[in-house]
């Protein structure tokens, strides 16, 4: 199916359907210089399909993992850019998951002041949320995503074939974030995860339809598009302090939700979906070095905190709360009401 | 006098006025972390009086000169931006010419994806001419402006006073890419230059308009706005074989004109104006090394350049020339028909 996302100046489809990585070439102009831009872990399967269907193209491929987000590799691709002489009428093609796309849409973002970025999702995670928006970017020491900008891509091209390699771990990982969407706007979709199979496909084309809403209502992250923040603020701290090699970036989210569900029978129903995916529990974790990375982290101006909750499935309230409330919060624990 | 651009989603005031640096703070909301970017070529009282007017601001010095438009620098001040905790509410002010504009408009741009970015241009080059557009930029290597944004400042405050501070030929330079803007849009800006007494505060206010006519039609430079690139082709090519340390940048960009103008009578005129303005003669040059520089520009696409030439004062026309063609009127030389 193809679904489209209406921007001001740059609107762009979204084809979400198995066997599209084939089609490449049917939904990219692919008569010029072409770079692929994909990492360590994605099979090489994947890549050369598409790099078959690229005559003039070549591969640029990073180490798999967070620590790719970095300086180093953002220079170390605009100089591989300027050494394949890519000109503006040239092309970028993510093929990855959310650090490939994150990555590869800064560079284009950035390179000669913004080149055409194209991006095929490789992972759950950014199949069902982070190839849609335009929020590119790169780490910086322990700051995620300091540096990058807002630069759409020209066509994503979602094929759920290409999930069949991820371990379940990491599909159920990627999994989370569609949940939060669910949990925030639309608790269909928290039903599908209720069902006795989980139906990826139906999952992958409700989050991407909700994600698409809420980018095309705020492209810029003014306001709306902070809901999508709901579980990131706790979660990216969690992420920074204890996840290094232990936890994946949508089981950090999980975790960091499970603060912000103000309902007992919400928080139950959410524990047996986290049950189901084997997601681990809260680690212990030192209230005041979660406090430290929440206070510095990008969101925060100021003191207080714009915080997400949810009372209601498919519902959100938008808090401001003060860095003693967050402290509260932490001091809480995430299991308690 | 107040003159406004008109864009889209972010419109933006200039000021130009004598003193209208005593007023930054009846121009830019100053009730938050400011960053104040300068370079060590701007003298410490126009910085200062911007500071004073600043209650929670810092101020951050690179080198001055083209070599600071560079990587490492970008990332320092990236770093320095984090290490004073500035949120996505707090702003950058450029103090200085178009390395520091240029510089400090990307780290603007991709700090936190965008933050508010405010422009006081200290010489005639930036007044004229660079802090206008939105077009900022780091080099890489020998490939200048290679990496960088669309980013609009969010106000631009040109006071004519600062630069007295400037040597005669620094100010002339500046001058170089305000006669360009007469040469292809108005034959009035050019006979500005004509009169016995240089007017610049004329000089500086009919080019801002002309620049401000030419962004509003075109922001993103998809081609209206190739024609500021007048002179710049060779010019580049010149200022990055020959320059470093010799020329500066409009000197550069005067020289490359030259090569275009098609008509005898408007030729002896330049050259008269470039006399008046006491500018360097073309060097004695190797076209195959100019050459080389021209078509890995990053305007070139395939294997021709876009070329600006000029026939008649105030008017231009666009042509399409192949390398071969570059090389024949290098051979050709800036002083013959």
């Amino acid at each position: 199916m193809k679904l489209n996302v209406d921007l001001q100046n740059h609107s762009y489809p979204i084809y979400i359907e198995r066997n599209t990585i084939q089609k490449v070439h049917e939904y990219i102009p692919v008569t010029r210089k072409i770079a692929i831009i994909t990492d360590t872990g994605v099979p090489e399967k994947w890549v050369n399909i598409v790099k078959e269907q690229c005559p003039d193209s070549f591969i640029c491929t990073i180490p798999q993992g967070e620590p790719s987000k970095c300086f180093d590799q953002y220079k170390n691709l605009l100089e591989e850019m300027i050494s394949h002489n890519m000109s503006r009428k040239d092309a970028i093609i993510a093929v990855g998951g959310g650090v490939v796309g994150d990555l590869a849409g800064f560079v284009a973002a950035s390179y000669m002041r913004g080149i055409d970025f194209y991006n095929i999702p490789t992972t759950v995670l950014s199949q069902v949320d982070s190839s849609v928006g335009g929020k590119v970017a790169i780490d910086m020491g322990s700051y995620k995503n300091i540096v990058g900008a807002f630069w759409q891509p020209k066509t994503v091209i979602i094929d759920p074939n290409v999930l069949s390699t991820l371990s379940l771990r990491q599909q159920h990982n990627g999994l989370c974030e569609a949940l939060k969407m669910g949990l925030i706007l639309d608790d269909h979709l928290v039903s599908l995860f209720e069902q006795e199979t989980i139906d990826i496909d139906a999952i992958i084309t409700r989050s991407i339809e909700l994600k698409r809403d809420v980018v095309q209502q705020d492209e810029r992250e003014s306001n709306l598009r902070k809901i999508l923040n709901f579980g990131h603020t706790i979660g990216h701290a969690i992420e920074s302090a204890y996840g290094l090699n232990t936890y994946l970036h949508g089981e950090c989210v999980a975790m960091g939700m499970l603060f912000f569900i103000e309902d007992k029978t919400l928080k139950q129903r959410v524990l047996n979906i986290y049950k189901k995916l084997g997601l681990p529990q809260v680690p212990n974790y030192d209230t005041s070095t979660l406090l430290e990375y929440v206070t510095h982290d990008k969101k925060s101006s100021h003191n207080t905190v714009s915080t997400i909750l949810v009372e209601q499935s498919g519902s959100y309230i938008i808090k401001e709360l003060s860095f003693k409330e967050i402290q509260e919060v932490l001091e809480r624990g995430p299991y308690e009401e």
